[in-house]
């Protein structure tokens, strides 16, 4: 039997690998015996067999009560990259101090937990060659991608001390993220299809030859749900990686819209350029090339029109 | 005029650093109006103009008084990694909570100082190709080794915010140092010279072949005086790159060691292997080759001899 716990399971991820476990069941072969979804405000509408809490990884108190009879976590509580840029010491506490307070609950919970955290491309960037390999220095652009990958750091260090059994999984840009816009300077590489793959507007503030290294929510679902059943003895001393994934232009990736749902859809897109947000994602790099991910078994969707469809089946009601 | 704060003054290079800016007088062409050495114990015996101060960096209010004023920073204050390894708890709070102390007592200062923050070598190792360069992954394997990279990439950020002109310096291992053996699993790379050619015994734990990537103290006292000096435009995005060095293994340094002052020196070392130190120390790196800083005027060693020379110049009173 096997118990885990997903922090910020609120947010869009969280509910997806809350439907993805209870719907799966185990995890490396063992029955999962409980699942929690824990946000800032315990999460509503969860699946049958998904207990909601109440958590504030800032309280390191809290964080070790959760936490302490968990034999995985998912540590996906964190605050987005154009919120952390904006409220600078909001993404310290949340995403850096928080982080702490996950590892020393793992470290000191009776279990030696699996711990499974979500970092990002937003860890990439500056003054490095291309394309980006597993080895390439990490050089953030942003406080997020800092935050996080000092996060990685500590995770790796956790690991090698016996502490807990880390697993860090840089996920590509994720499209098309179902709901609604965000403070994620990313959030219109969704909303461009998500919004007029259901009839409504919206703005591309950056041009159409813009490349995203990019992944759907169903295959970073199946990646994260990997991530904590992969061997340990398989990933080798650093702890952290870039996931696989796709790059496209955002020009390419219409296209593949249209080629999926018709040519209305494109036509519902406006283009007005934002200076913010095209100096904070032009920050980040779309060109990735990882090995170690492919070879421990993690996947990249076929195509992006495989992304539209998923989208279409997984998210919108009709 | 300007103002200097030494953190960890009362150690062997907060020492030296302290008589090399009390001799320059100057930084930048502007004159050093007050120099403080801070330590946990007041630092003793300092040159002429330089204060002493009490200070633990992982008091957060105590460190926002003592940089309040300050144009320059130097962060040496450090748990060193032998003790970050055995101690993981006073590591973290030193090394990565006092550092952060550091960073907001720099950001919320009236002068946007500049902070020269010592990283090291450490943060080098894992499974990255040879030779590492200035964009190899830091995939450190000690402790001490990722609390280092964690406060680069924090230095790195608070200064692409504007909080603070940050430079962050990976020293090589630095031999020879002067003084007592101390709880750095690297203190035998400098014990194996500095006891011998002081007429003592002293032990080597690994064997004669293994490489060394080091820096006399004078150069190392040089380069970080420069890093208080280089100007913030030529530094790129990333604020901490590796100093330049050399690598010798331990036989040849040896060698250098009897060309220069005989032979009497090596009979007196002995060869007992300790596990636990060759653990830490070949989970290092030897095969550095970083162009960032040579090309900014910083310099290495032009031998080992040269090396053993300034310690006899240097450190030892006849």
């Amino acid at each position: 039997m096997t118990r885990a716990i997903i922090l910020g399971g609120g947010g869009f991820l969280g509910r997806k690998l809350a439907h993805a476990l209870a719907e799966k069941g185990s995890l490396a072969g063992k029955p999962l015996s409980r699942i929690t979804a824990a946000d800032l405000a315990a999460p509503e509408d969860l699946p049958a067999g998904v207990e909601p809490l109440a958590l504030d990884v800032t309280d390191r108190a809290a964080t070790a009560t959760a936490l302490a009879e968990e034999d995985v976590v998912f540590h996906l509580a964190a605050v987005v990259s154009g919120q952390a840029e904006a409220e600078f010491d909001v993404g310290m506490r949340v995403n850096l101090d928080g982080t702490v307070n996950v590892l020393e609950a793992a470290r000191h919970g009776g279990r030696t937990p699996r711990v499974v955290f979500t970092s990002s491309v937003a860890v990439y960037g500056g003054d490095v060659p291309s394309p980006i390999v597993d080895w390439t220095a990490l050089e953030p652009q942003t406080s997020y991608g800092a935050q996080k990958a000092a996060g990685e750091l500590l995770l790796s260090d956790y690991s090698r001390k016996g502490f807990l059994d880390g697993v860090g999984l840089r996920l590509p840009t994720i499209s098309i993220r179902p709901g609604k816009p965000n403070a994620a300077a990313s959030s219109f590489m969704s909303s461009i299809f998500r919004e007029p793959l259901q009839g409504e507007t919206a703005n591309c503030p950056v041009g159409p030859d813009y490349p995203v290294w990019h992944s759907s929510p169903r295959t970073v679902i199946r990646n994260i749900v990997h991530a904590a059943e992969v061997d340990a003895a398989a990933l080798g001393r650093f702890r952290a990686f870039a996931l696989p994934g796709r790059t496209d232009t955002i020009g390419e990736m219409i296209a593949a819209m249209t080629r999926v749902a018709g040519p209305e859809a494109e036509a519902r897109i406006t283009w007005n350029r934002d200076p913010e947000i095209e100096r904070i994602v032009t920050g980040w790099r779309g060109d990735l090339a990882p090995t170690k991910a492919p070879r421990l078994g993690f996947v990249a969707d076929a195509s992006f029109e495989d992304n539209v469809r998923y989208f279409l089946e997984d998210d919108v009601r009709r």
